[in-house]
């Protein structure tokens, strides 16, 4: 197992500990570069992460904060703080790795592909604003009220319809309103895994899964793709010697790679889910996000024993900053997620529930028509451009949907050191390894298509495109 | 230890299994009885729970639900759930109790003293409304903008001059926004505890934060409190013989039992913590609910080291639903705690929590002046009364500050009938038993008297009275 070789790798580089048969810890004795390099990642991202921190939108607040910035400041700050709170470095945590927030927090990246994400422009701010504006008139209440820590049963019952168009026939009973699908995965992840269970993830995979699954001493095991998904003759060998508990699948136009599982596939991994009574999770951010034809059925509407954990995300495509999502689980595996979900938060904000309830129960679809062009209109703009000026060697295939190009680079490039001078152009990009349980054998960037203004996102890929032939000639030379 | 007698006696009825060493863990084969059966409960409220579960809202749904709802469902459904999903039962999971949800969500009850939350006519949510209206109008983006994982550096600011006027003197660097006060606790819990970590609390304690320190297999060790709040001699001795990771306080108007921990235990408390290198979380839901002068200064007040995780709720004294808290801590402890948020749920919304911003900044100080006093006025009138009905033998404490009254009765008193009996009536309340970690060796019920219009408590009041008289002869005769 490729995790199992990374692990030992930062082990015998001091970089982390081996622990408590949980997994393994930062180590405690690190030093700043040893805290910021993620475990998993190859060497040459160390750099990067930490010129990453430097980009992020807490250093502004540091600038401004009083003398007890945390640790996070480096120099002068950094120094106080080491020996002001100099105990705190042996106290053991059970923080295996915590690359997801160094990757995200960019807010000074005036061209920003990093992050999976809508423009504002294309969103229904208007009428969400205006739902939750008389909302707050009419039911104040709502803003005092602890909800069911299921989520609203309205809101349920609307999505019982959505999903049901969709093939998934369950009723509102089986769903929980959760605070994105972060949470979704955050909640089965504590649930269901712990130290050692076996989790089967598609390589790559999104990175807010891997390290939920990391902070929970799983086991990762990572599976092949090619065009039709997940490789299931790989997967199904693989759980042979090694019983999967947790399967965990984007199956449609998958983050990050865009890739596609086959109906038959979905199917198969299906049937192997039973035969070896585990979970699957099903995350679908994108399915209705297609650019030609619908995507294939979801695992979730084939799924006749509750052996799937289907997730999918509203906020992302309606307010991301609104945080929701839909979980559907069936029998007992449902009702100790919700267990798990009120001792997380106590159930989430009941007024951002209703306040999108009107848009997801009525103009969704049409919504969805729209924005399904215009994304596929910016997908196009930015895959002639790279069509025409990016260097030889960099290799992508067009996506059916989604928000995301998945860019190849020869291995030999030095990702750390474009992601450095991306950022000094006010670039940002997601570095590929991060989307990766163990050693990536190959180079890839994420950019998102849909982040910004069409015209910003042009200019940003011009701005971009040179930096990639920099470096393609620099890894070469 | 109170709580391995409690779980070896689980055990050994079969009720949990032992597993992984991650600590203990629902039985597997287990029925809806032992499904029901919180670990740590005496044997006299299996039957409550389950009563329990057939006040909670989540039965009307079942019933308008389809044909797929879950196994919470009893009768024809709950088999026909049980045969369906079969193979879940053997699906082991990491979650050893789950009570919380079961003691939370009453929807029914007409008279609901179980939830310590203030009635929606005493809260300013027509001006956090205003704002929340203004803020979706001239700034919509705010709902479509994924948010800096520490929460809004303005919201933080104003937090910083909140906490410095109560003597703790921090930069906004230093906080950081929370889906309420538990989503604080379990964000600690799930960084810093892990199996068999030691966590000492107050006997009694607030249950939420129980529940979370049990789901990652923490021991838990209970120390006695008398009228100055957690017995500090007595922690000194236990944690002699068990170095503590961590100790949970809530050193001011406790929940449930309302005791306030006096300045000089808070010292001692916290020399405690330095000498053994551990982190206090300090709960802090109530300290500006005083009745007549203000608690003793914060444990974080006094914190120089960055030991004291400091948590404080802003959403329960201006808008429950809205579920906002702060979290104030230090160096590296707090940077883990920034990585533990991001993979929770990437950072809560971000409309919400600039809507209480306004409030926060300008006028709580006042508004808090007249909450003391509605909340004061209440809970004379419920002790008044009390006093004048309540049969020998229940005693309590006047409280002087928080939002609960905690009343016990003579052990022999079988509040699982008492539960039974009041929900028949509409009534609810918390039994005490959820507040312990072990076995309790007392018998409490907490009542909140601010959870309802104030005749409506009183009503509620008169009407459970008879209840505790009936349940106090029974228990004797």
């Amino acid at each position: 197992m490729t995790i199992s070789k990374a692990y030992a790798d930062l082990e015998r580089r001091g970089r982390i500990v081996r622990h408590h048969g949980l997994g393994c810890f930062v180590s405690p004795a690190r030093d700043r570069e040893a805290e910021e390099y993620g475990i998993g990642n190859g060497g040459r991202t160390g750099d990067r992460t930490r010129d990453d921190g430097s980009t992020n939108g807490n250093d502004r607040e540091n600038d401004a904060g009083g003398s007890q910035s945390p640790g996070r400041n480096t120099g002068q700050g950094k120094t106080g703080t080491r020996k002001k709170f100099g105990w705190q470095e042996g106290f053991e945590d059970y923080l295996p790795r915590a690359q997801l927030w160094r990757n995200f927090d960019y807010s000074e990246a005036e061209y920003s592909f990093h992050l999976a994400a809508i423009h504002s422009g294309l969103l229904p701010l208007k009428e969400i604003g205006e739902a939750m504006t008389s909302l707050v008139a009419k039911r104040p209440e709502l803003m005092s009220a602890y909800g069911n820590f299921q989520g609203d049963v309205e809101l349920r019952e609307a999505m019982t319809r959505h999903l049901r168009a969709r093939g998934i026939s369950l009723s509102p009973a089986s769903l929980m309103i959760t605070s994105g699908t972060q949470q979704g995965i955050d909640l089965v992840a504590r649930t269901f895994i712990g130290p050692g269970d076996a989790v089967y993830l598609e390589e790559p995979s999104y990175t807010g899964a891997i390290d939920v699954f990391a902070g929970r001493g799983a086991e990762m095991i990572s599976v092949p793709m090619d065009d039709d998904g997940m490789r299931i003759d790989l997967l199904t060998k693989l759980c042979d010697r090694r019983p999967p508990k947790l399967i965990y699948t984007v199956p449609t136009f998958q983050n990050p790679s865009g890739v596609t599982m086959s109906t038959e596939r979905r199917q198969r991994l299906l049937e192997l889910a039973r035969s070896y009574r585990c979970l699957i999770v099903e995350d679908d951010p994108f399915s209705d996000l297609y650019f030609h034809s619908p995507p294939p059925p979801s695992i979730k509407s084939m799924d006749k024993d509750g052996h799937v954990v289907y997730m999918k995300s509203f906020s992302k495509v309606l307010a991301p900053g609104c945080r929701m999502a839909c979980l559907a689980a069936e029998g007992d595996i449902l009702e100790r997620l919700i267990a798990a979900k009120a001792a997380s938060d106590l159930g989430g904000p009941l007024l951002i529930q209703l306040a999108l309830l009107p848009f997801i129960s009525g103009r969704y679809d049409a919504y969805m028509t729209g924005l399904r062009s215009s994304l596929r209109s910016r997908m196009e703009r930015a895959a002639r451009l790279l069509k025409r000026y990016a260097p030889r060697g960099v290799r992508w295939k067009l996506p059916e949907g989604g928000l995301n190009l998945w860019l190849e680079l020869p291995h030999s490039v030095d990702i750390g050191e474009l992601y450095r001078k991306a950022s000094r152009l006010g670039i940002s990009f997601l570095a590929g390894n991060v989307c990766y349980a163990g050693e990536p054998s190959t180079s890839h960037i994420r950019l998102c298509y849909a982040q910004m203004e069409e015209e910003q996102m042009e200019r940003g890929l011009l701005l971009l495109i040179p930096l990639l032939k920099e470096a393609m000639k620099e890894s070469t030379g």
